[in-house]
Parts: structure tokens; C-alpha cells; sequence
């Protein structure tokens, strides 16, 4: 099924909206047009809900986010909303800060959210109000592992029927799931967390991924979250021994660019559960 | 002649003050520095004719503009219209959304401008009220090719007229004139619209080129949108099986650093009309 | 001793709070991460104290400054001088409009900064109120070489005594000193002012490396410096005749990433006076 996912991405080639943080957003863009999508980035008030009517999707990324364009989410969530397209959250450093915390908290009560996306530390920070945090990195306290594993797909579960959305909790072994269904994913690499902007321009392809197969979002999500990983590893593969984390990055993007529907099916590394 | 453009850059460096959207900006930049010139970045309202005043030229580029660089792109214009420095508009989505469209428009009206480069459908949301738009990518249905060549031409040859500037359209087929004169230039390879910031980045060696070439700046923006295109399509040439979009943006800035002006005499594909 | 100031940020992995430009934004985020840190950007005044509280040091790079992020800066200094972090300025552009100038002057005044990097014609527009401008370059005027050498050194420790800081004066010939004791590193290659961001980046790594050895900041500023220079030669070493300036960019973060403490312990030339 991942293959098809990709496949309705590249013969569609959905508009995604991004409102997002100024570190990675030159990453998201290339990615999203590196998988077959198109993007446009605007953050501004007074466009934010037009931009979203033309597009297909949109992507609310947290980082660096501040006073005017936290307004901009909110009225492009609620556009998105009403025209009911998919939307993504990714709450980029909550608990790191208040205002993140606070920001992705109100996100959430007000916008109904297809997917949401984070590393663990952000996700428990977000529903549980507590977490360990590391900046925007996960705190190993908080790591998903094959010890902790049945646990916290049964948490990402419950999450997710809370919410009733699609929970992405994307780290060493991935947990994608609603309330029912559980793809538990362990494509990747970890030089991926030596790069900044691995998880949001992971954010930014599932919400391709979900504008163009918007009958199975949690398998499209799945996909994405896949093809990422297993990227990562095709990626880690063509690195030689002067290669450090900037060429890292461009193999990356190489690769989702590059990515055949075969070799997706071939190499996500998946259960369900 | 393109060659004495590409000279005249590498020899003058000009400084080239960039109003411009945080996605392609860093792209901007090398490629600014690639081309022989130099990049400064500055967009609070506080700076922004103090910056101008100590540059070359301007460049205003509406991508992922807000309110408070809009007042900025106004000032800085107004300062370089002052001092009789080059001014480009780049009007990155234009008809996309009212603000983009409108502040375009008003920027028009207010700002002298040396150049203004677009895709065709940019062009026409600003100048002709009617334009299919695909967010920041020309819309297929306003496409520029053999067949609606010369009805293209007299099309950009009348907005130049009316607006006494330099119009650049981009797109598989690039049109550069002012009133009386057009360079159809068909260089370029597809690949381009397949990474973030190729306009973007055409913009602002645009700028480069008629600050350095003040005298003959129709020549010199016509020299910049054949520079970008021959880069591309060596850029593609240089592209192995496993390269994709993201190494191809690397080798498009190289191919512009590497640029000599007798290969750009040599590659430019070029018509006058 | 150099050696061993990288040794310990890469077993500290430091997170660094970066209040930083938008052009290098991303390049700034990964050579922290290439050099073992862990970075985070955040600028809104509801959340820069608080960001600063849970790093380890704090990075303030007046690049593109504006009315939203100027009190976050002030805000975010404040507190990491109230919780003992070292915190670093680097005044992008001063000299090139009032408003860096005279931002960058109050933030000396009001914020006690560990380590202030610049370039000679910015330390000297910041503390002597005179200066060529080449916008963000250094002016020729200004340089410092063998033949002025000893004036420059002097001039360095002067305004390091004045500020009772560590000052940073990079270009062809590096001098890192206090008020009593200074390094000359002559390691680095003139390529490197042909990317944006070099200065930047050095600037987010000093950062990581005084955060990492607090106990010694002179000389692992110094080491920071010298690890950049000597990763620009190496870098350079790289290319081939093909490769650009985006090339040679993710060379010199590949570098940092592969850095070893042997080699900089090797390669690191300069001398104390």
C-alpha cells in the first residue's frame, strides 16, 4: 500500500501550505517538491487563510514561531478547517517553552488536526503535560524502545483516540497510529538527528502525503514516515569517508527525489499492531 | 555582449541589498556571491533606506512578505529611486493571494522599477487582472511556447511600455524587453522548477548584473536570465543517477561560481525580436 | 590545549540558543550540530528568556534584526547573564546602518557578553566609531596584515581590557585575545568569503565551544576559530574543478563533522603574543 501512497503523490502533485519555522524551510521546500508536491510558504495575517483556499493541505510547524505568526495558524487551521482539508501540526520544542507548550496546546483545542506529528518528548510534553526536554531533540528518558514498545503504542493509541486524529511519534523506532491501528517503523538512520530539519521536513512530506490520499491517512502518513527513514538509509549508504552532515542532507533529499514506488514497498521495514 | 555582462559583474562586485522571503534567502545569497557580487539582507523599516543608500542596487522580492516588511520594501525603493540605484520586483505568487497581488500592484505604482521578473502568470495577475495561478509556479494554462510566441512577445513588449521598465518573464522560454526590443532566451533544462528559489535566485543576479551594467541594463538582464539557464542545463549534466534536486541546487550555484564569460557567450541561446 | 576544548563539546553536547539572522539560519544549525552541539533558534520575546534558561549558552547575531527580535535579544542576554551562561555577540553589519550600530552598542552596554566576534571593520565601527563599510564584509581599508600586525593586536586586547571580554577579530589573519593575552591564527582559505555564513557559523561555534569549556573561553574561542580555518583549507582541498562556493559550504561542514581532535591538534597554526 506505502508504494501507492507515493504514486498518488507524484500524479497529483498537491499544493501544501507551510507556515514554519525560518531554519528548515528552505529543507521543507525542496523535499516537498524532492516527493512530487509543490510549496508555498506564507505566514503573513492577511494571506495566511487565501493561501490555504489554494492549496491542498497545510503544514503548522511551531518552531520559531512568535507573535504575528502564531494568529496566522490559528485562521489558517480554521480555513483549512472549513474547507476541510488535511492539516498538520508539528509542536516543534513543546515543552522546551511555555509559549510552545501553550501554542500547540490551544492549536490543538482549536483546530481539528489530521495528522500530529513530533518526537516523543514533544508529543508527552503536548498531551501529558510531562516530559523530559532536550531543546528540540527527544530526551532519552522518554525514548521509545523495544522494551518500552508495547506501552507506548498503546499511549500513542490513546492519544490519538483523545484527539481523534493521527499520532506520529517518529524517533529510533517510529509509532504512527489512530486510535485502532498502530504502523510501528523502523526504517532510518541515526546520523538523521545530526541534521537540523529532519522532522520537519518529515511533517511537511506526510502532509503531501495525506493532501494526496486523503481516503487512507494513516497508511499515507505510515509511507511517508517510511520513505523518510529508509532515505535516511539510502543516504547514510552513499556517504564515503569525507562526507559529513551537510552532503548527509543533500543525499537525503536526493533520495526522496530519486525514490521509486518499488523501492519503498521493498525496503519500509514495518508491523502492524 | 552577455560576456562583457558577466565581466563587468565579477569586476565592480556590486553590493546588492536583498528585501526578501526566508525560504530561498540563503540560495540568494551564494548565488549572489557565485556571480561575483555581494549580498546584504535588511528589512526592518529602520534600516532599510540606510542599507540601500550603501548599495548598488535593490532588490524586492514579495515572497513570504508581511507587515512589517512591506513598509520596508517601500522605503528602500524610495531611497533607491532617490539615489538612482537599479530596482527589481519580483513578484513571487502574485495572483495567488490579494496581498501579494495588491502590494505588487502598489509597489508598481510607487517605486520606479529597473526590471521586474516573473513567470507569466505572475505577470499577468500583476499587470493584466487575469491569470490561472498554481501558488508560486506559472499555472500550465498560461505556459509561454512556440505557438504563442510572437503574441507573447508584443504581450511583454506592450507591459514594458506601459510601465517604461524592463519585463522579465521566465519559464521553458524567457522573454526580456523593454518596449522596443525583446531576447527570447531558450536556454534552461526542466529540473529547475523541480528545486525551491530558481526565480528567486534569477532575481537577484538580475539585480547583480544591472547594478554592474547600468548603462545597458536590458542586455545585462537578458545576460543573467541566459547565465541562469546555461548553469542549469550544465548543472543537469553534471547530475549522476543518484544526484536528485537537492545536489542539483549545489551544482546550479557552482555553475554560476565557475561561470566564464566566454562559456556564456558560447552556450547563451538567445533570439532578439 | 586545542584538542581538547573540541574533545569536551563533543562530550558535553552543549545546547546553544541561537537569536540569529535568517540567511544562515540552517547553516548555523547544522555546523553546531557538525561540531557535536545541539542548537535551538528562538526569537519571540514570550520565549527567549525562556529558551536561554534551558541551554547552555546563548549566540546573538544582529543579522537582520528587527523591532520583534531586538528585545528578545536584550531579554534573552539578560537572562543568561542572570543564570552565568556564556553568551556571545556578533554584530553583523555594524557600521553599515545606525540600527545595527546602535543595537549592537546597547547590547554591550547592557549585556555582559563572554566572547564578541566580528569582523576588523565592525569591531572597529562597534567600539571606535570608525570604519570603512562593505556592508557585512570587512573593507579593504581596514585589514589586518603582517605589516600592521602588531597595532592590530594591540588595538584587540585594548577594546578586550575596555569590555572586559574576549574579542574575536576574524579575517585572513585571526586575532582572538583578552586584555592581556592574544592568539593569531592564520589558518583558513579565501574562499571561505565567498559563502554566506562563514562568519556566522564560526560565531555559533565559538558559542558551543565556550559553553563546553567555560572554565577556559580564550582559548577555546581560539580553538573554535582555528577549527574553522583549518576545515576551510580542508575543505578547499576537496574540490574539484567542477565545485563551486555551495560546494565548498557543505565541504566545510562535512569537515567540521569529521573533524578530528588529532587533526586540529596538527593543522591549528598561530602563535600567542
Amino acid at each position: 500500500m506505502f508504494a501507492e501512497m507515493l504514486v498518488s503523490v507524484r500524479e497529483k502533485s498537491p499544493i501544501v501550505h507551510n507556515i514554519t519555522n525560518y531554519v528548515t524551510v528552505n529543507d521543507c521546500a525542496n523535499i516537498l517538491l524532492a516527493c512530487g508536491a509543490s510549496p508555498i510558504m506564507a505566514d503573513d495575517i492577511e494571506e495566511a487563510a487565501d493561501i490555504t483556499s489554494i492549496c491542498a493541505a497545510l503544514n503548522i510547524n511551531i518552531g520559531t514561531l512568535n507573535k504575528n505568526t502564531i494568529p496566522s495558524m490559528f485562521a489558517a487551521g480554521k480555513k483549512a478547517n472549513e474547507l476541510a482539508h488535511p492539516v498538520l501540526l508539528d509542536p516543534v520544542g513543546a515543552g522546551a517553552s511555555l509559549l510552545r507548550t501553550n501554542t500547540a496546546a490551544e492549536l490543538v483545542r482549536e483546530i481539528k488536526f489530521s495528522v500530529i506529528r513530533g518526537n516523543i518528548s514533544e508529543i508527552k510534553a503536548l498531551f501529558s503535560g510531562t516530559a523530559s526536554t532536550r531543546g528540540v531533540d527527544a530526551s532519552e528518558l522518554d525514548a521509545i524502545s523495544e522494551k518500552n514498545l508495547d506501552e507506548a503504542v498503546k499511549y500513542v493509541k490513546s492519544v490519538a483516540a483523545e484527539n481523534d486524529c493521527i499520532i506520529a511519534v517518529t524517533g529510533a523506532i517510529d509509532i504512527v497510529a489512530d486510535k485502532e491501528k498502530a504502523y510501528i517503523i523502523t526504517n532510518g538512520h541515526p546520523i538523521m538527528s545530526r541534521i537540523t530539519g529532519s522532522g520537519c521536513m518529515l511533517s511537511a512530506m506526510i502532509t503531501a502525503y495525506i493532501a494526496a490520499n486523503p481516503e487512507n491517512m494513516l497508511c499515507a502518513a505510515a509511507a511517508a514516515v517510511a520513505a523518510m527513514g529508509l532515505c535516511g538509509e539510502k543516504a547514510k549508504l552513499r556517504m564515503n569517508e569525507k562526507d559529513g552532515n551537510s552532503s548527509f542532507r543533500n543525499y537525503l533529499i536526493d533520495e526522496i527525489f530519486n525514490l521509486t514506488p518499488q523501492a519503498l514497498k521493498e525496503g519500509a521495514k514495518y508491523e502492524i499492531r
